[in-house]
């Protein structure tokens, strides 16, 4: 219980219209302020900003630039705390296409904000990542994600494999993104029903022990000489091919 | 040609193992510096190093890391001039499953450099983008495509809407990504043959005269709240999409 509080109880930051309106329209974070740029106008569009004036500081725009210029705020910060990661168990295994994906050993923060970003954009169900060997919730990851964090529900657990034991207990189908000799064409797998898909960082891929519990292994094969596709490239290209698998079953 | 001699004499620097052994295995660029971290092995594995033992500098650890830290340099450094850009006039039109990224008022050099990146491992034919209004060839730009800009065709061209009639008149079909009332879903356009896919910014779009010259527009829709996909993610949807129709055609 100590734990979930000390998480909870964190202050987070997060800037830019995209984030910070997320934030403001969802109810379950706890506004600590919100930061303004006296020159912007750009905040204006956000009609939330209303309900929280007693949060508001401003800062005209020399010392706001001063303070937070290096960061694409669009003249406006929001610090808050709240339950940004969700329970495990909590999961509803009750959709009939649903769809997870499992992030090992991911360490790199802009990536991890940018697969946050385009799962939501996906439609996916939630993303599993490890406590250990692993990014954790920043406010760079948070506010790469635009936003996204607020509706993505994100999972943080312990050990991957007895997440995956869990998932296939729970009729999920596993398939791991490497380029292997036993890998089929990420497009040659069906991603109708209950899939979750694991990928790797780019430079260790994905460890040895949780290969062993794919199912399955995709590969998107390289057209070009450099051979090395950002993680976060990969995981649209994959769960774009999901989103046209579905669309394509509901056409017939 | 006064302006093609100051394109090719401008110094870059690029940093990272993927970035400079693209570099060094290419021989069109002309190496001016190689500035190694001495405690670093990771570089060891580019055997090109040997051929350019004189241009070859070593830095202490301490004194590297104070000069190039924050950048995820890997221990190298490539200074070099060259021809980054190519001639449109150089392109030829001969193959026949053919694909041209336009880029419309694309700014940031991350995105950019991501778009480079994931072009080339989709194996499209050359990236098009404006003089201005646009992005343009940076060291962040290079060093983000981690080396992707030596083999995959850069265009930056006066007038897009010029260059867009220029290849309607040699085949190509013109797909804008835009969101709109007319729009297609993005798997449903045809993308074998002569493509043309523009993309816009994540802010404004594809300016309205360039829209105009589409054959048809493609959507991506999103199954999210926050609505908004980074556009290297689009791309990479997009350009994986294309290839398997490509990989779809030839099963048949």
């Amino acid at each position: 219980m100590a734990k979930k509080n000390i998480e909870s109880n964190k202050t987070f930051q997060v800037y830019g219209i995209n984030n910070c309106s997320s934030i403001l329209k969802n109810q379950k974070f706890i506004i600590k302020e919100i930061i303004l740029s006296k020159g912007k106008q750009s905040y204006s569009k956000i009609i939330e900003l209303k309900e929280y004036y007693d949060k508001i500081k401003y800062l005209n725009a020399k010392l706001f630039d001063e303070k937070f210029g290096i960061l694409r705020t669009q003249g406006i910060i929001v610090n808050f705390t709240g339950k940004v990661l969700r329970d495990f168990q909590e999961f509803e295994f009750t959709k009939q296409n649903s769809c997870l994906l499992i992030l090992d050993q991911i360490k790199d923060p802009q990536n991890a904000g940018q697969i946050i970003r385009t799962s939501e954009c996906a439609g996916i169900d939630g993303i599993i990542f490890p406590k250990h060997d692993s990014f954790s919730i920043s406010n760079t990851v948070l506010s790469v994600s635009q936003g996204a964090f607020v509706n993505m529900p994100l999972f943080q657990v312990i050990n991957i494999n007895k997440t995956i034991r869990y998932l296939k207990e729970n009729d999920f189908w596993i398939v791991g993104l490497e380029n292997g000799l036993n890998s089929q064409l990420w497009n040659d797998i069906n991603y109708l029903g209950k899939i979750a898909i694991i990928v790797g960082s780019e430079g260790s891929g994905i460890r040895k022990k949780v290969l062993e519990n794919c199912d399955f292994t995709a590969s998107i094969p390289m057209q070009g000489s450099i051979n090395s596709l950002n993680v976060s490239a990969a995981v649209s290209a994959i769960l774009f091919e999901r989103l046209r698998q579905i669309q394509s079953f509901k056409d017939k």
